[in-house]
């Protein structure tokens, strides 16, 4: 077997409705509102739907890791749904869930790095803290970086957020070796 | 030259207009209705459009694996349109041919991993049989996850279908250093 | 450290108005029409809007190898806006520049990828000059596809044209070893 295998993540979900008052996950972090932020400010921070808390960017990571070590997808870990297993997890627990179920199978992860394709919230103000939770998370380096599309597509009118990621993993008897 | 290089492919096509009564071919596979199914759910199983058999997933791979090895994409090696050499070919064969075509120049794949965007067919319920047929083609490990965008954007509103693969290759004098 | 790290990238640009008379630069290359050309033929070489060039496929690259070197995105690097110092770069320059800032930083490119999404230019025609650019300013190889999305979507729709890129970063200590 390689010492080194490679795994494609994607994902995409829909901003919440203005006034659902969903907290805004993304990336690992929770992203609030400044104290005094009137309605169109909040506007800004509605959360993203999803059974989970719909953090795109963890999501994306967690198939590329799985896809890299051949063990299915996020879906047949979690389930899908109100009723599934993941249901209102968070995108870092369900990470460092998917990890260890990699290790339990021979697998670590080597690298990972992730896209974020959105209008909102602004990643690069915080992108050290998010790499940093990611990183801890899946217990490797994690990027990030982050795009708009020139208010083209679904991303760009601001429907919702999409996230693509690549992992590289190895067999755990290869650890010293690669 | 490194003993791993990477390649990253993606592609996108229509759905058949319904009562096209196209095959539909997606992740190596032929995915038929159910005996007795009515009108509605026979559209669920109307193919994509291609000069080919339409399998964005195989294609994507092809390109991930061509540009891996700097050996040009698929339009280069199976031509474009009604009349190419890749006309009528399913995704496998196209596969076997790429890798064929990368073995005379020098490089053989070392892993492969593509996400499908769309909202049909359910890929989860064949994913190993799937991730079978184009590891098989490919000649090493391939894997497969699946992912809607929520109704938002072409794959979301039922337009197409798209896929985004990358792969690992290595030269074949390096086999047993990687 | 692992020998070889992955980066993912993307990027999404809308063309420029027809009249705006801005040159098409796309894959570390400048697309002129053909003297005599129509005023038909001539939008087919209207330019992409950006604060620099706009050439989507280097600012995905930059993206894939920052990411890879964990060195943060092609915003934080050259910054955003009319009078950010990457305003009015070229492509190629800003990935010799970013090559340059990896290897103050101990990193160096090993190999690279790119597929670029949209109608226009028809890319294959040039595609050894475009990896030949992309490599040299790069400094490993660097591979370029080229697809559509069959009329679906913003790419589809010719509003604009995106990029998707990975990448493999290795530590400079690492050279010999990877």
């Amino acid at each position: 077997m390689p010492t080194l295998l490679i795994g494609q993540g994607f994902d995409a979900h829909r901003f919440a409705a203005p006034g659902s008052c969903r907290p805004l996950w993304l990336a690992g972090l929770l992203w609030s509102a400044p104290a005094g932020a009137d309605a169109a400010a909040l506007a800004q921070y509605e959360g993203i739907e999803g059974d989970s808390d719909g953090d795109v960017a963890a999501h994306a990571l967690i198939d590329a890791l799985l896809s890299a070590a051949g063990l299915g997808d996020i879906g047949a870990l979690f389930g899908v749904g109100a009723g599934a297993r993941g249901a209102g997890m968070h995108g870092c627990a369900m990470l460092r869930e998917t990890v260890s179920f990699m290790r339990e199978h021979g697998y670590e992860p080597s690298s990972a790095s992730v896209v974020v394709i959105g209008n909102r919230p602004r990643l690069g103000s915080r992108r050290a803290e998010a790499e940093q939770a990611l990183s801890q998370a899946v217990g490797c380096r994690v990027s990030l970086t982050a795009t708009t599309t020139d208010h083209m597509g679904f991303t760009g009118r601001g429907e919702g957020v999409a996230a693509i990621a690549n992992a590289l993993v190895r067999p755990l008897q290869a650890r010293h070796a690669a």
